[in-house]
């Protein structure tokens, strides 16, 4: 079977989900080859740029799109497999921003400390050892971490004709700073508007779970997608799928709430998938489930909710995650990537 | 001195706040009167209409406008005071809603309860008397309340680019839901776009701190307000006045980041109006000051932090609300209303 | 009718609410006349003294008692009326302290910063005026305050054989810092243990609701409460009458859950008072209700729900409010304070 | 080396950390073979054995011990090394119970609602297999789950003169609710009474992430720790070692201040073991940590935050884990456990 592959044309970058026209209309099944900057725009390059200095707020965050899907309708489902995700630079930033993290007081989580001190921290990134070095500001400590990459940002136009800041999580994906969002994961994202709208941006070479700091190991990514549709079933809130887990996510506050909606809605996947009650499923997700944070530090905070697929073992969706992951096979076999 | 009084055209309700074009446009120290719907749109107009099935989502809570101010830029402070705030009609409706209010499990506080039931309440509303009669549907208790009219939505258009959803307050005011917008009130506003963009709505006969059920005594209403300009000093959130109170708003969840949020803004006012320093203020503040619930049931919750003008006598922004009180009474005075 | 009236005995103060024996016990409808030492322990008596330098956690926030009611079993109910509080010395103060308040970061909102510094201020204390006097430290404004005599903490031992801090505020009790908890206010608590074991302190000769800075203006008081017992209905949590509200509290993290108790609280004690199912109180409560913060800083937040005694006219417990009034009265009649 | 072994004798259970005398005295380095009951006092035996009505409040979670360590002073380390945890009985429970969950109107999430239904599971568990069956009750669904035996609640005496009920999490530890409190972790405490006074219980088949409908797969358990004693060095909260993570412990509410709390005691850690300065751990925790929930359904939350040993190297206390590890072998050994 033959893939269509087309590339998103560059552009201008987008700060906002919703009320922006496609640059791009795809028929579902298609791999999209797209780049994305780093959260930064860019700006950011070397220890002496301080973010507040060197970037403007609102223009915080581009993503890259949005991508129209042929027949989504509101309703609908519209799946993103990652494919690949490729760092394309040979380093990456990552930097504390006056008043935003969760070790900080921030504008909503407002006190009356001075902003901690703003400091930037330049990794070496090294694709074919797969490694970002960490190197201290303080000492010459130094530590090579794993790269693992994955996207920050990614989502569709939101509900109730809102247009919603790049950097805010919520029902309609955005910036959940889930390491989760890997090559190998299908995220589904339930459609609001016709052609669903597709977005996303803020690469990370890698990200522990919560983003505490603020940021991730930031960078410019140049990334592969397969983006399909299933009509209907639109969930409430992103779920995402990987070899091994079904996913449900929740961004909200205070934290407890998005754990709340991930596990709500993971119960109700899993209530469905193995036609059990309600009850049942909480009992089975309770004693199954994985709970991780995604992101604590921004507009809303992230929670994920994890089963493993060996115990709900009813293929969701139809099983489009495995025919996601073979057309991810035959591209990168096509291209000799693997 | 002669006063400019427009009316706003009658039009299309928003269910949005920002991306929006302004329906009027006028100088400051304008006198503008206006009328608006219900949160309903007025769909509910007995205690079988259940609004979940007369309303449908998003078009809930419209608001008027938007108003732009001639010569507002970002940066600056607009301000709405508030000269008259009118029942339009004999009745006005207050209901529970599926999963929405403080006492129940709702969307993003997720749970596996059912939705609480839905019920509607009719009040009479008698202007004469200055009451509003609540009746009980479970058994023949009947009460007068006083008659309080407000409003719980009033804002501009936000920054960033965003369009928010009216029902959703913010640093750009919106869906509040404070018994403190009521006429006498003079609301501060930093602008985010040119013109300011004011729109508002969502008319109390009168409703408790915290709107624990969801809504309050909900009624269209015949508005009055004067709008006014002051270059720079864009407050970062919300400001009242009345003729005893400075107030400080603050939207965020958790509660106590409104909380936060609120008593930090007044705080440097007071520091700003009084010549403290921040601890000066943060102490003044914590003796004198008080601290009402506005909402706990929006998408965020809204704290009002207050302290009296007996205290801090500095006239804030120059006494701007002492002036639109005299506009307002000669306004009132010209047309015997008082 | 002769009233019964007994002094505390002076004795080592408390830290804690359960697990201590009673210093007096007193039959229901008694008079007692106490002293109480400030948070500090009297430590603080002039700007030098940062309390992080004289006093020694956890030897803060002393209370006086515990104070046993004959007849009090689990389930019952205990009135503590408040007669009169009066500030003994012509000074009080107030401070910061390290990472403790709700501007700044705290021991569970941890945070990196520094604490803020740590300041005291002395209040002159006119209890002829009625007034304390706020001195600024930066500057030379000074401004008088109306004193508001109340205590901070009053409580009794705790169920589940807990043994509970002072400072923390709970279904028993303990540090909710209401200014509520006034002269003329009759305070309700359920019983956990025989004799129910009341115990109070923290006197503040004002105070702002939510307390932000995390101190009142502290003074050691002369008080005079009455003890009375209600066999039955104690209630889960305080709860707070006074010649014009009824009001219900909650203590818990976040915010929005003391919030809810407090609400939810006050929805069931309206319900039962006027017959009504839960939708209709919820609703009443919801338009005729006030929300107001008691504190924002201890280790769990307070709110406070109230309702007019004109709303909900039923007597609460028979009126005993009303009988307790009048003993107060005769107290204060017979020692010639009024 | 020989190694102490001791027998901590059966005995009343306790239901509380704090104000309790100790069962039994050990030196440093002594091994404790130990049993304990299921959070039902073992009462719930069967599918028709509500805990509502077969368990009593406050006798719910009961705590084997206190343990008094040998030296132990206020200020020092306290480690429990979990050698093994082995349930007792072939089958284990689980249960809803009526207002406890994450899904569910809590006593302090207070809501409307009437409380879910209450049903209990029962699991077969084969230690052989090292399986605990799940079976659901409104169907044939069954499935096996991996036995990952643990202990929910651990911990000593609290601070401050306080006894707390063993369902509450704290800086004391209690009942925390997370699954890597396994064989083959070594948990540490700050003493905070002579002896430290240790107590466990709440044995759990297996956990997920959050216990999110209240209980886990309960079960009585016959473990083996090793308890030793570091002078000084007591950190504010819990913390764990296994031999892959560092990990430190947040209990509070709302759920980011228990995700405050560890993360902040783990760049706390982390700086002092690699001699960085505070932004340079923060960052280093920001990229490679992991943030798993414990429970999101007690009194307090709980949150962990874990680094790779891999990128944290140097030896945490001196590397007592290691040393407690080599203990733990040589007692498996000896009894032929390996």
């Amino acid at each position: 079977m033959s893939i269509e592959v087309v590339a998103l044309p560059p552009g201008e970058p987008n700060f906002v989900f919703g009320g922006r026209e496609p640059v791009l209309t795809v028929r579902p099944g298609t791999v999209v080859e797209l780049s994305t900057e780093d959260c930064f725009g860019g700006a950011v390059r070397g220890i002496g740029d301080l973010p507040s200095q060197v970037c403007q707020f609102p223009y915080l965050n581009p993503v890259s799109g949005p991508i129209a899907v042929v027949g989504a309708e509101p309703g609908d489902t519209v799946a993103v497999h990652f494919v690949d995700i490729r760092p394309v630079r040979d380093w990456a930033v990552s930097t504390t921003f006056p008043h935003f993290g969760a070790l900080t007081a921030t504008h909503t989580t407002a006190m009356l400390h001075e902003a901690l001190p703003e400091r930037v921290w330049l990794y070496e990134v090294d694709t074919t050892r797969g490694t970002c070095r960490f190197q201290a500001r303080s000492s010459d400590f130094s530590v090579e971490l794993p790269l693992d990459p994955m996207h920050g940002t990614v989502g569709v136009a939101p509900a109730a004709h809102e247009v919603i800041m790049s950097i805010t999580p919520g029902a309609h994906g955005g910036n959940m700073d889930t390491p989760e969002m890997r090559a190998g994961t299908t995220a589904y994202f339930g459609v609001n508007v016709p052609g669903a709208l597709i977005s996303l941006g803020d690469g990370h070479c890698r990200q522990g779970e919560g983003e505490v700091c603020g940021t991730a190991v930031e960078a410019a990514m140049s990334t592969v997608i397969v983006v399909d549709l299933i009509k209907g079933g639109g969930p409430a809130w992103p779920r995402l799928e990987n070899d091994d887990y079904l996913m449900s996510t929740g961004s909200a506050r205070p934290l407890e709430d998005a754990f709340r909606v991930s596990q709500h809605d993971l119960v109700g996947w899993t209530s469905e998938l193995l036609n059990l009650d309600a009850l049942d499923a909480y009992q089975l997700v309770s004693q199954a489930g994985l709970a991780p944070a995604g992101n604590v530090v921004d507009t809303t905070y992230t929670m994920l909710a994890k089963v493993p697929k060996g115990i709900v073992k009813t293929p969701a969706y139809d099983g489009i995650h495995t025919r996601l992951r073979e057309t991810a096979f035959q591209y990168l076999n096509e291209r000799g990537n693997i």
